[in-house]
């Protein structure tokens, strides 16, 4: 029998929605020494709160967060609210003596997160971020790839994340739904929503960065908030490009937008070697390019990798050759890797200190666009 | 609070487990009056059988399906069995007046399966069968296009499923696992397994067909059985293809095989008409391609359409516009709209009966191999 | 100094064009002994026929193809006309001593064929048919894949060509645009004109085929006839579809058809063997779709190979790496490998004798479609 | 009759093949006024003049361009030679009253390049730089959607120009074929060679930029240089990257290496507007990938355009609907627009004057990169 490890969510929100089905679905399909259990949810709103307990059986409802991090009954915290609240709900939640695992990013800027890793370090918790797309299968296989060394020195590092959703200008900004396009809640806008994920894998990928030079904009300058009621000028990054430099000497160009009429959910990276290249594309999240100039030169091409199989990162515990997962096993994988971890009491990645340097990164690419310079990671 | 709609299953191998996760998570992401309970598993094994139960939350073991088919606390029996068990337990279960939720082929050969359908009319128990493609949110989105009549007069249908896990000579047949090797526990080889799933579709989608001429072929002509322990005949067909005439006048191709390198689960449709057509393909399956000749002829091309927005077919339940969801979705959409017509007194289709024009075609497919002539369907 | 073969064209159609932009270009971008000089034009309206030879440089016009085979300053005969004219004006020629160049297919049926493959041999001149998809590159380079033995045992081979231009029932048959509508001066439908280049691709590549199960449609029953200025029956098979087995034990799919909405002209095959599998699309002519299953199984997947370097079958001739060539280019590379033959003397496949293999296929298809039975080839 | 425009070729390399073979087609294609004659060529080493002149049928051969740019049977000089030399072919053939069609880049860097310009406008002379892929197609058809206001407001715009032919260390520099790696030569690495086309081809369909920030690397520091026989310093970028802002107020990002590990000649560029985002790629040069947010909500997708039918631009003159063409009918086409624009006394784009403002973004991206600032346009 697993031994229960007891969840306790703050926010009902989308994300709250994906890791708590993560958290009901992981030991079907993982063999672990833990099992999750859902003892209490926290929102500010009781009646929404407890539609979420009840459809995803918590088993209390809290409304106020300090509340639920002082439970006796809790074992973990999970942070699924705006990202101006992390810092202090995880910094109380360590306190407590909990395990704290926090939506990306990590906090509003590098400062924040810095002491948000001094706190749960200090506390000796375990802690963990959701960067959750390190964890699907052919992404964690390009990273397989990479440190077997079949790419060789590494020439070039790119990435994109593009989306088209805020281009209407009639959508508001704030409130629950849209607090990602309101600066006090989100503390920017694609840099620490999209690029964050670009930028922690490609740490993960390719090691640490030594310098950054950045453009953002904001197209749409004055939205409608549903707090105040008001027009309101919009102050976050509708877009966001940079080129970097990495430790390794390769070269880097990365770009998000809100903007790229076409692209839903568009997360594309590619790294070239001196032998061979690895892409991947997030609207088809289930294969992985794969180019090796070793090959034969009269049948040597871009590769279509299907990672469905078994013997693929996490396929084996999943269906058959041919058949995809989706989005929300992501999160499944990363529930899974961290009970593993944490039964083994080991740190599990990316921790809040992993996290924090895609933070720093974030901090320095806002910096350069503010003041056109390159700055230093 | 949902009501119970207490399942007992039966089998505890590969669709047993997609069944399962799709009872699981159904009521997580739908709203919906009825809500399954897992009562009962039952399998031969009596400790593969726990295992089962304790992993996926059955509350009882029953190692004799006949035991399991008279509970008094089951409503529904889910028959997850090799294809020679589905009749006789159908049949038991029906007439204990159980809902029964039949794996496909519906049966071994279409005599069978009308009886089958008989039993269950004459006992006015809700049915169906596990045709789960036709509730991939692409399939789905093809279904409604051609339902608006995008598509105008329809000319052509092709089909192909392609696999090539049974090229290595030394895969044995026969057992839990390659079952779908014995004639005698599958009936037929591709053609129930593969082909069942093709016809499904393709009657759904374009109507039912006239006339069929086909050739099967078994490329491994004898094979280790794993029961006798001797190299026996394959019987079944490693290969077959057909070609068809539907009512409507269109025509068709049909191919399956597990002999095509280089293809995990490859099910690939496309239907051409007056105006518009259609191509989907399962690798790819959260992606519909569409191609309408109205367009401008500057712009006019084959549309990749990532089936993942809200207003497509069930994708509204998941999560948002660009990320992808995955195959067990389709068992949970299929439990979604089962219980959604089970509280309304509404027959789900596929039920037996809809079921049982596949397997008609299949025999007649199976005829026309065999005797080398144009069969009627 | 290239030593002269003069062509006298007849026709001044579609294929005129492009045989004499190959015979334009050949030399430019080839070495070889010999250079086609372009002596003569036929073709029944002079002033077109004067245009023509304008425009290709063309010395010389005549009106009557009887004088032009019997031309002293000519050395071959290119005959360019609808399929009911090749056998009469092939005779001639070959009678005449001249080298006969033949567009396919080569006659209206395999009896025509034959006879026109025993005046040509009779006649000993050097013969050729312009099925010219077996020299793009990325299909020469198929070809040598499979020659090298790279697929092992073949299981299977499927083709496709599909167009959707006769759609319109407003388009008429007949005259010098669209004979290819008219039966009587094409033969037959889809199946002279596009599944003869997917049977003539197939032979080459797979050999010969024992058998075959068929089936036509006409879709549009009636079109003005704009010789006739009437409403007239169409009689060619506006789709053909068929079933087939090789001599080597593989199975097979042929089909075509001028009703797929959204194909301009999608000729695809794949054949995929015990160890590897091809495939290719005339829509993306310069790239070869390859798998091999001895691949690393973590990187194993369908290759886009760009068959666009040096050393690919006749990319060496041309431009650098990443650079397409088109369609034009196989007549070109069919052009150049003739010369290359006839200044050693010897056959250039496809022959009348090679072609009419693909003829007698043909013939057995109709018949098939015909009669509903299997027809052995 | 056309009229002869009587060519001057100077150089007899790649570009020079390119020019030649679009000089011996485009009347045979193209309907105009004007008919290149070729009358001779001019390189250093003789035989292979003759050689080239042979091949092509120049008239005449020269082995000092300044003999050239003299003769009376001249009216147009190509200067197809490295871009060291190009200011002073230029100049002195204007001076000569020669029409001046002058190989891409315009020039060693903008200040040679507006010298250029001053001297072929007080000439008078016609000049026009082959920035060939303008008149690829689908990228034509890219820029009269663009300017049919299909996109509305324009957000981003992006290009890529990889390859990864010099990853080999062992490549030497300079001389006739590596000159493009001595920056003596070349003037610079990739940002002449490769971002030029991507900046040509922006500024044509997004309009001018304001301003830029650059980076740049030589990834492999010392190559055997042909010409002095010993290991030298390589003094070209090997890749550039850049970020851009627009007039317009598009942002843009510009990547080019010859480091990209699977890329032959990948140019890609992508524009997304209000409504509608346009990409293509080199490497399927024959597709135009269209996406237009106004389609239907359920059937809305990139659409994969196939340029290959009448209607588009340049198409009619080809084949027909599904047959490609490739990288050497853009030459064709802009030797066609030359003429015809020559023949109504008209400048044809881009001029010199055109492609100074490509020299100019050049020179601000490499100024960039060495400052380590933003730079104005």
């Amino acid at each position: 029998m697993a031994k229960p490890l007891r969840i306790g969510m703050i926010g009902y929100g989308f994300m709250a929605r994906a890791h708590s089905n993560a958290y009901c679905k992981v030991n079907h399909f993982f063999e672990l020494e833990y099992e999750p259990v859902l003892k209490a949810v926290c929102g500010r709103n009781k009646d929404k709160a407890q539609e979420f307990a009840a459809n995803w059986g918590y088993e209390a409802v809290e409304t106020e967060w300090k509340k639920l991090v002082q439970r006796d009954d809790i074992d973990a915290v999970d942070i699924c609210v705006p990202n101006n609240l992390h810092k202090e709900i995880a910094t109380a939640a360590a306190k407590a003596g909990k395990i704290v695992l926090c939506e990306k990013p990590l906090a509003m800027d590098s400062t924040e997160g810095a002491e948000m890793c001094d706190v749960v370090e200090k506390a000796g918790v375990p802690n963990m971020v959701w960067y959750n797309y390190r964890r699907i299968p052919a992404v964690a296989l390009a990273k397989q790839l990479i440190d077997e060394g079949r790419l060789g020195r590494i020439f070039h590092y790119r990435a994109m994340f593009l989306q088209d959703w805020t281009i209407k200008e009639d959508l508001p900004q704030g409130g629950a739904a849209l607090w990602r396009l309101d600066a006090a809640a989100a503390g920017s806008g694609v840099t620490g929503d999209l690029l964050a994920h670009s930028i922690d894998t490609a740490l993960w990928l390719n090691g640490s960065m030594k310098s950054v030079t950045a453009m953002t904009e904001t197209f749409v300058k004055e939205r409608l908030h549903t707090e105040t009621g008001k027009v309101e000028p919009v102050e976050i990054d509708d877009a966001c490009a940079f080129l970097a430099r990495f430790d390794n000497g390769s070269l880097a160009t990365f770009e998000s937008t809100r903007y790229a009429r076409g692209h839903k959910a568009l997360y594309v990276f590619e790294i070239n070697g001196e032998h061979a290249s690895i892409s991947w594309d997030l609207h088809d999240m289930h294969r992985l390019q794969y180019f090796d100039h070793r090959d034969d030169s009269l049948v040597r091409g871009w590769r279509s990798v299907h990672v469905t199989d078994g013997d693929m990162p996490y396929m084996g515990n999943w269906w058959v050759p041919g058949l995809q997962i989706g989005y929300e096993h992501s999160f499944v994988h990363q529930v899974a890797d961290f009970l593993a971890g944490y039964a083994k009491g080991e740190p599990v990645s990316p921790t809040f200190r992993d996290a924090l340097e895609t933070q720093q990164v974030c901090d320095a690419v806002l910096k350069s666009a503010k003041d056109g310079q390159w700055v230093e990671c």
